[in-house]
């Protein structure tokens, strides 16, 4: 990790600054595949399937015998830590609903506003060898409670053609209505136009590679809704003197496992510390099973030592952390100063582990600098908010004046005409 | 009007499916003009003002003179009407405001969740000859309740150089923090990246043409958010024999005359309504300004007889208006069974345009069947919500054991230790 001591303008400036990207164009490759989605359906997907994942389906959707193998392949262990962190999850979005707002804005004119599942959502779920159940809670718990009407998953099979036990039991325990074999540009493909087995979603929701992300894209240019856009994750922590070495370490490799881009952070007010966490991330490296991607990681991290927390906040606003863990005397009153971050971990015993899994909170969280203007998953990104009006007589008589005022000087006159032919024909 | 009764479910597919796009790609062009305002900063912009608005500008900021003479060029009428709908607008998006939530999910784990407003956001105010001041109140007003610390305006100069006065009243009542002389993809670039002049913004929000709306997409690729796609606009009306023909005929008109793609679709359940609103239509069309336009909308609009209203609610529904009015003895009881619209106005005396201007409701919708996955803009476009989690001794030990089995599970050994390192230290 790169130590900066006391950093300038210009140094602050580079440690705020993510790393360019791979200008890699994906466009044109993943255009080609959602194309041949749109026009294939089904036989293109499963077509692509065989090239990209080595599976032989003959269908798409998950039987029900298939979800009930899977219940047996599961430990009873981990089904009950699935249902915990469910719980948990469920709680914490639960508490998220809107009861709506009902406002008289002027005499005889009621606006009022209420909060709509959307219909139809679609969660993409990458495989590989560690497939990501702890993300089917994420995305389908919200979307259960928010209400949608339709909530399916597609997720890669293995070669062999089964999805991963513990995704399915994940996806049961969580409420998603179906799920479909098909990962990478054709799921997304699949979800946004919709085959004969995959119906047509409004929204998608989920993590993936590059392909994945640029048909995210893509389809969000026809109009499909998106969670947020996508970079790689990231963590920085604040740490001061009362820190504990050994969690700073633990907590900046639990996210430099994540992948050789992952993104760690530790921003110090105490010089010795700098060393310590040194050393026990060393120490702790040595006996990872992904100490490969995480010393990769590590290479391209920062250490940074600040006079005061005033600097610490002042950088962390502008790096806008996708997680930010405060381990500090006054870490309450650090977290009230947030402006810019993901999701915020307060004190010395709230590793981000715990939010990446079971505390309540959601996981997928804005990376990159997003969180400037973007929020992590949360109730809300499964609903609209629609407002209705209805105006009397008393109302037409307290807005109709400025609403013609305003038409005719925009010169549109038969917006004013709207409001004038009612006044006119009640008399006002 | 293409009138159909009783569509078959073909029929049905057709009237809900919106015209293709032309299908033009603008997009070299667009980022040919962004990349110039990346590098050329303010130099660009002024060179771009010279050619499209044939304006010479020497600077780009609207100057403390210029507002003060805008505040003598608009009329003591318009003022107030601008004051009192300012006034609703800002009314109804004070009650959206998210007092937060507090939630103990488990045993020593408290999770809460606040809405944090985002700091830069800019507004983009298209020109012409009528300038949509109304929506520098419907984007500006909840951005300032929000708590944005910076909003800034753009809008194209005039060739004189000079911004339409009521433009910059309207930006002093709703609270925009600087104006600047600038439009089209100049305009979306100069916020996006930041010039000399204008300050980079994490959010962008605002009505405009196509070269506008590409734009906004451009950027909205390189991380910098935008309010949502854009489309030609829309009212659906839905009226049974109850309804008031010269109402119905002004509403579908007030939506015809924005432009020659305008979408106006009448749902009914009368047959004698149809001859009686195209009679209305006809006359009152004959004595509007933008007779040619609304002409040319009305050209491509539908007028749909259906057996009762839940066939109304069906077809609604699936077409998801940007503006529904419900013209109806029932119109409450069918606004409860609205799933997929943007803003909805309920029975004979609440036209759209109460809402386009002045009741209190936002304006910004979500067109071309966007309903489906996006809200109207609102109090929540202006803010993120982050969340934070704080975990006692207590809290480890219930929700420990099932963090270190999920990232056990799903092979991220980090993550583990990191729940593991702090249990063990606690001996939990």
């Amino acid at each position: 990790m790169k130590v900066y001591r006391y950093p300038n303008v210009e140094q602050v400036q580079e440690i705020v600054t993510r790393p360019v990207k791979d200008a890699a164009d994906l466009t044109a490759t993943v255009a080609a595949v959602l194309k041949d989605i749109r026009n294939g359906g089904d036989e293109a997907v499963i077509r692509y399937e065989r090239q990209f994942d080595k599976a032989e389906l003959t269908s798409l959707a998950v039987s029900e015998a298939e979800f009930a193998a899977a219940e047996k392949l599961v430990s009873a262990e981990l089904k009950k830590a699935l249902q915990l962190a469910h719980d948990n999850i469920a709680r914490f979005h639960e508490a998220q609903r809107y009861s709506g707002i009902d406002v008289p804005t002027a005499p005889g004119v009621r606006c009022w506003q209420r909060s709509v599942a959307i219909e139809k959502v679609g969660l993409y779920i990458p495989g590989g060898t560690a497939p990501l159940f702890s993300t089917v809670l994420m995305l389908a718990t919200p979307a259960r409670i928010a209400g949608c009407s339709e909530i399916v998953l597609c997720t890669p099979p293995k070669a062999d053609g089964n999805v991963h036990p513990a995704i399915l039991v994940a996806a049961r325990i969580a409420g998603v209505h179906r799920v479909f074999k098909a990962g990478g540009v054709q799921a997304i493909g699949a979800m946004a136009y919709g085959t004969e087995s995959v119906p047509r979603v409004s929204k998608i929701f989920g993590p993936g590679n590059q392909y994945v992300q640029a048909a995210k894209q893509l389809v969000s240019l026809d109009g499909v809704a998106i969670d947020m856009p996508a970079g790689p994750s990231e963590v920085e922590v604040i740490a001061d003197a009362t820190a504990d070495a050994a969690f700073v370490a633990a907590d900046l490799l639990s996210q430099a496992e994540h992948g050789v881009d992952s993104q760690v952070l530790l921003v110090t007010t105490c010089e010795s510390l700098i060393a310590a966490v040194e050393a026990e991330v060393e120490r702790q490296l040595n006996v990872l099973p992904r100490k490969a991607i995480a010393a990769a990681a590590l290479e391209n991290s920062r250490i940074v030592l600040v006079a005061d927390t005033h600097e610490a906040m002042a950088i962390t606003n502008r790096y806008a952390p996708e997680h930010l863990i405060i381990e500090a005397a006054d870490a309450d009153a650090l977290a009230s100063r947030v402006v810019n971050a993901g999701s915020v971990f307060i004190g010395h015993l709230t590793p981000e582990s715990a939010g990446d899994y079971a505390s309540g909170t959601n996981h997928t969280l804005p990376t990159n600098g997003y969180a400037v203007a973007y929020s992590g998953v949360n109730l809300d990104a499964f609903c609209r908010k629609i407002t209705y009006q209805c105006i009397t007589p008393e109302g037409l008589a307290a807005i109709g004046p400025a609403v013609e005022i305003m038409a005719e000087a925009e010169q549109l006159e038969a917006h004013r005409n709207a409001m004038a032919i009612r006044r006119k024909k009640l008399s006002y």
